[in-house]
């Protein structure tokens, strides 16, 4: 796997019990798979030769995230790397111009935008629809609010192009609720859709995820798995696949979806799945890419809270895990190793049971106190 | 975690959600835990400055295996190092003699037993109650029906002696079946009793079992817990403990349990609790060993069966493993990464439901179909 985040640190603790043998290239000794991982390459995944040399001996290698150039890809592959998923599957996580123009030819639901050139291009495009705000965002290297901007005039649209990447357009969705559909899909084209769920941010940031998305009409869950499970297939992506949606108010008045983002790995929308399913997004990330068969997706309790620890004021959250774990020996919890700094995502913890509420409230207070938000 | 085999390797597992650094000493860089674990030194156990120079920066040690002499585990607490369980517990685990003669003292039922001088004296001790057949073991050293001998006559006898260890002869209970009451207890007292299980031996080793175990009456179930639950505590025990017990008939005709064997670390009659409790018998010994907080014990489907995969005639399980994965999405597969020989332990299965016999047909067919010795 290549990239030392949490998520690399997941997919190795869900690869054991399936005897894989794991080795990951990861930036620095400190990330924070790099920490639990058997067998660590520290190198940079931006380097032709590092990631050749690191793909010797693999009999796939995946990713953490979107950031390995899609020309080394295409470049391993044609020295007969397995790569997975594949460079032109990647070209639509790596691109939003490219995500959204093909989205768009499959007839896929999503909000209106195009790319733009400069200032007064976004007025214009902003003219086409109600106006401003628009969201601009760079086509690449954005994520967790990074890359994207709320742009409420033409003076405030100067920033994006600074950093020389193409700038896409879109309308700003008046959503309800942004949900996630997650599939997973193999070489040989096997596939399984965990049930849709809700997911909740807060300044940009996934702050709860609640699986089952609440009150969601049942053909709309359909409509959305659907949709993923096409998406997986049309663009050719092995392993884990998160749809981000809005739900929305569509043209008839009844509940709609559009796409909002693409992610080809496992996903924070889906870290409620190592205690709330059957099978992990994890294991099932590992099984699609080995072209192992996919395991079950079906949850494994009525309700399924995920909250993200995100770090807070005070370096040392040690006090703060011994009381969480000692006021719900039902929390599950999943730090990363990760040094706290504020803002950033350290862990998060599950939560399952009978009642939403009270599925909801062990999460978001334990999350709370270990950031520090809660005290009590 | 000193020792590299399968229970190092899942305490590993199950100390990475808890942001545990986990350091390993194994025997060989191939043992099952060597090949996961993200810190290893390789060296030898029954050495102290091996085992001097691992327990640097270490916050804690414990153990995958009971083969650690005591007198080196004496010298490093003397030394300042934490070590859980301590060697007091540990000598129970280590010693059968030392183990009958303290659970006797406690008034702990244990099958009639004593040490025995020569194979004139098993006769003697045979005499002393239902005559042959009498069962031989020697104190130290055994496991999975190694150094256990089931002997019919004096002349049988002889064997165990030569090894030049003490040898206990215990009578040959004529139980009904066998059941495991595992308990997890921190340094601070805090202990949880996960639900009382039979295990169904084939052989000398462990093959199936079966949580919680079936018609097992409610108050023998609950006598069995708090009679782990009291030796842990009578015994100082830090981290899981596992009671091995058989289930007779008692003296009045009603079911009654005796204590066959203690073990000290993980077990493989918790391993059900990976997929089948809120908290996994590893989790909880980390918890524990660390002193942080013990989770919930409590089963999360009304049945979970784990069956062993033992090693068969073929040493490349693959299209096994594809077969069994493809036939049961819901099968819970772990294995340890060790190379396949006949009879060896190489992984387990579980599987969780409602309908037991479903349940135990599912992970029966797994673990034979992995084995060879189902091949449909």
């Amino acid at each position: 796997m290549v990239g030392g985040g949490q998520l690399a640190r997941m997919t190795h603790e869900a690869g054991i019990p399936l005897g894989v043998r794991f080795k990951l290239l990861s930036d620095t000794p400190r990330d924070s798979a790099a920490l639990v991982a058997g067998e660590v390459v520290v190198g940079d995944h931006r380097d032709l030769d590092t990631l050749r040399e690191f793909a010797r001996g693999c009999d796939v290698i995946t990713f953490d995230h979107e950031h390995v150039p899609l020309e080394h890809l295409r470049a391993l592959r044609a020295e007969g790397v397995a790569v997975r998923p594949g460079p032109e599957a990647l070209a639509h996580a790596q691109d939003k111009g490219v995500m959204r123009a093909r989205l768009t030819e499959l007839g896929v639901p999503c909000p209106r935008h195009r790319l733009v050139a400069d200032p007064a291009d976004v007025t214009r495009f902003a003219q086409e629809g109600d106006g401003y705000p628009v969201i601009l965002k760079t086509v690449r290297g954005g994520y967790d609010g990074k890359g994207v901007w709320f742009v409420r005039s033409e003076a405030d649209a100067a920033e994006p192009f600074r950093a020389g990447v193409p700038v896409l357009a879109e309308e700003k969705v008046d959503f309800r609720r942004e949900l996630a559909a997650n599939v997973v899909r193999s070489p040989s084209g096997q596939a399984v859709a965990y049930p849709v769920v809700e997911s909740v941010q807060v300044a940009g940031v996934c702050d709860t995820v609640i699986a089952p998305a609440p009150d969601l009409a049942p053909e709309l869950a359909l409509r959305a798995q659907e949709l993923a499970l096409r998406v997986a297939r049309e663009l050719d992506v092995v392993g884990h696949l998160a749809v981000e949606l809005f739900e929305v108010a569509g043209a008839d008045g009844e509940p709609a979806i559009l796409v909002n983002e693409l992610a080809m790995r496992p996903h924070n929308s889906g870290h409620w799945t190592q205690d709330g399913a059957v099978t992990s997004q994890f294991a099932n990330h590992v099984r699609a890419v080995l072209d192992l068969p996919l395991g079950d997706p079906r949850p494994r309790a009525r309700w399924t809270v995920m909250a993200n620890v995100l770090g807070g004021d005070y370096p040392d959250m040690y006090q703060a895990y011994l009381h969480c774990m000692a006021r719900d020996p039902g929390l599950k919890i999943h730090m990363y190793g990760k040094d706290v700094k504020p803002g950033r995502k350290v862990g998060h913890v599950n939560t399952y049971g009978d009642e939403l509420a009270d599925v909801r409230d062990r999460a978001r207070h334990a999350a709370g106190y270990l950031r520090g938000t809660i005290t009590e």
